[in-house]
């Protein structure tokens, strides 16, 4: 009975969060210019109606009696979790005062002016006070949310919990060495033949093909559309409605389809969830108020970069599918093969920008930008001596020198809006994505001769039924651990990476 | 300081209903088929919140200081009248037994299936026990509600705010007085030329050649856009982002372009409200729980009319743009001048379906539906003598034998979803229209000077001035004495029709 009513308001934060992410997808695809005048207040609105109900005495008392009710459950029972994740939202709603929520949503927006203008000058000096203003509000932010080695921690809790700077230092290690060796002898070896790629491509034949490979890997139009913004994404309302975005270069066809390709593989994972666990707890991030069922932010990468890379950048695949590409720009791509194909669009060469940059080299931007912030939270760098830092961690993994602040620290927009704790996840979703994709075609060979056949439907199987459908059930690590028998592992990515591209550019092993 | 807390609690309410109004707007022109499962839900989450927000103590304390502080204010005064409509509207749904609510919810979800098979097998019977149902909820819901001569009132308040049965008898009377004899004349009239109407127009050209007539009188793009729907509307989300859809017939051009032209009135109405009124109680329907600047579905109706008929239907219109028509299809209008297309587009024709009859059979359509509801309401019409009582109206206005019941009682979904009360607004709508208009061209004959020259700006600028900019701070006679110098006045339309039709069918004066 009160289960029924923490479900019911459960229910209806979800609806607020979700109504939430339909006014998000459409202030980036279709609402005209003046209507973000307005839009941004109705979005505030609605996240603070989710919290304000989440931390109701409503929610408060039906949260007690469900305690009751559910007491004696298995420890990963569904409802239990959803008694004990709806008391962890509070918890953490409630540590944090909402005199310093005020400040940090204020500086976000004053955060954003003076980057946009620093970039634009290329000159880190122009956004510096803000950034520093931005810092101290976090380091506040963390002691609130509180933490037990490292203020940092208290940041990516509400990306991915559970994570610790403990945990990246020896993970991050691990990958460079294993990955350096792999960065300097490209350095030294002849890149593929790439001409093709830059040829002209029709736009609307780019989207037409970028959903059509989306859609035959295994994302369903059904409870799906696809969309051209400037930045791609994937954003879902509820597992019956999860769309994708993707971009498009005339001049450079890859970018629409491994765009398409990764949001699809984000839009899997939501579609994919159990439809029981619609609306409820179990489908709704409740910390970072975000109507996601995915489990953590790392864990949703570990999908797209599945599809995208494991899959979308296989041998198999364009084996399977060189054909199809060559049918939908008729006389474009005449004078290649499916081989070359394959190499040209896995070369690997150091570059400035991290959204542009290539499987091999992506962790290094990665990784800098996490040391980074872990530095300014815990006052070992100064914001002052931010571009310095970054420009020699540029040189020494990746051999770049930065021309200036633009193409270098000022690139991304992140501290901008406030956001500081988020970039860990693209790397640990590459880690799990190996990790996963190694351990479900070991345990299941069929999977491999499926994928040689063009037959996706073993792996995504595979896939729904160890992490997809579990939606927020279990944690990141209790997923892992659940799937593969072990935690985060780097192991499986470095071999992945050391095979593919050894093979590649012909280096010996 | 009561008054600003009881703004910034009705701007919360304002954004909730614009944030549905953005789901109603997604899933009628974006959403995938999947998602129907779970928008619904998130739409009433919304609205129930704003309720309650509306009817929270916190809401009830910061109107009672509030309505301290606008004491001895001019009764028109924008921040008095904010006051007093949150007061009525507090008042009218505290009426409504939340119980009573909850069962015209889920006869409204029951009633459209009986509705739909009905319409399909065109047997009324089917449909007659849920119609009953609703009826019977209907009058209960009006005697929540209250009345002071006929139930039927307490239903129209919502859409029709102090419109009166008693007012309407006389209304419908005097309009059928007038336009019977004109439609009797021109069915012995013969009809003009309308071959070239239904030729092969290409639907995206439709699209194109509507969005550039809208944006031509006066539409704002900048804050609008125009897609494709099955059912035409206009749609807003504050005055900065206002939407419309046509529909298109690759046979049947005038389809698209009146629709959109249209729809445009409506969006000019809520574009040209008040800056200062944006998420004010003076931009939000608080009673029918619709974020909306018009001020009743009738005085939006008369905005939508007045675009499409007075200026879109006028022979000036044509004599200005019909170049732009026949180039935009070349070749396909070689062998029509401007005036036979303007006599094309305002033949008059006895028709069953009233979504598709002329401006001058229109309203026998609406009156019809009135007073059958009206009837039903007040148990003088029986739900099983209904067809009878409409295929004999049909009969006896418009000399049409109704073939069966899909085509006349089942052909309209407003009664299927619980909806009695709302059809007067399009005659209503009508009639100001004329008002309006006549008022208009009358006080500053500049108006019409510059329409002949295809300029709209000054009657735009007029209707802003005299309505549009007011968004719900009066109401619509009150608007309209102010506009036009006295109450709701059925002579102008009348005026308008007669003059109008008399010369396309060469009728005697």
């Amino acid at each position: 009975m009160s289960l029924d009513r923490m479900l019911t308001l459960a229910g209806q934060v979800n609806d607020l969060l979700n109504a939430s992410s339909v006014l998000s997808w459409d202030a980036r695809t279709m609402m005209p210019h003046g209507g973000s005048a307005t839009r941004a207040k109705q979005m505030a609105t609605l996240t603070v109606a989710a919290r304000d109900l989440l931390c109701s005495d409503e929610m408060k008392r039906a949260l007690d009696g469900a305690a009751g009710e559910v007491q004696g459950r298995a420890d990963d029972d569904p409802e239990a979790r959803m008694v004990s994740q709806v008391r962890e939202a509070i918890d953490y709603h409630e540590r944090i005062p909402s005199e310093l929520l005020r400040r940090k949503t204020e500086l976000s927006g004053i955060g954003h002016d003076s980057w946009a203008e620093a970039r634009e000058k290329a000159d880190f000096s122009i956004f510096a006070p803000a950034l520093k203003d931005i810092v101290a509000v976090s380091r506040e932010m963390a002691e609130a949310i509180g933490y037990e080695d490292h203020p940092y921690d208290a940041l990516m809790y509400r990306f991915e919990p559970g994570t610790t700077t403990k945990e990246l230092i020896p993970l991050f290690a691990r990958l460079r060495e294993g990955m350096q060796p792999l960065v300097d002898r490209i350095a030294q070896a002849e890149q593929p033949r790439a001409d093709f790629i830059t040829r002209e491509y029709p736009a609307d034949t780019q989207m037409a093909f970028a959903l059509k490979m989306a859609e035959r890997v295994g994302y369903d139009l059904h409870r799906g559309r696809l969309d051209t913004t400037v930045h791609p994404f994937e954003i879902s309302f509820t597992r019956n409605d999860v769309r994708i975005t993707t971009r498009v270069n005339p001049r450079y066809m890859p970018m629409s389809l491994f765009g398409a390709l990764h949001e699809a593989g984000h839009a899997m994972y939501e579609q994919g969830a159990d439809p029981a666990y619609v609306r409820t707890p179990l489908a709704t991030d409740l910390v970072g108020l975000y109507a996601v069922s995915g489990v953590s932010f790392g864990a949703h990468e570990s999908q797209s970069r599945l599809w995208e890379n494991h899959v979308g950048r296989s041998r198999a695949f364009w084996r399977n599918h060189f054909g199809d590409l060559q049918a939908a720009y008729p006389g474009t791509l005449d004078d290649v093969d499916a081989e070359e194909f394959y190499r040209a669009i896995n070369r690997s060469r150091p570059s400035l920008i991290r959204v542009e940059s290539d499987e091999l080299t992506y962790d290094f931007h990665i990784m800098l930008r996490v040391e980074i912030e872990r530095r300014m939270i815990d006052g070992s760098l100064d914001v002052d001596d931010l571009p310095e830092a970054w420009n020699a961690e540029m040189k020494r993994s990746l051999g770049i020198d930065v021309p200036d602040d633009a193409q270098g620290v000022l690139q991304d927009v992140h501290w901008s809006s406030g956001q500081i704790g988020t970039f860990c996840n693209y790397t640990i979703g590459n880690v799990m994505a190996a990790q996963l994709f190694e351990t479900a075609t070991s345990e299941q060979p069929g999977i491999r001769d499926a994928l040689e056949a063009a037959d996706y439907g073993p792996l995504k199987d595979w896939l729904d039924e160890h992490v997809c459908r579990h939606g927020r059930r279990f944690t990141r690590d209790e997923l892992l651990e659940r799937a593969t028998g072990r935690a985060l592992d780097p192991e499986p990515y470095l071999r992945h990476l050391n095979a593919k591209y050894s093979e590649i550019y012909g280096l010996a092993a």
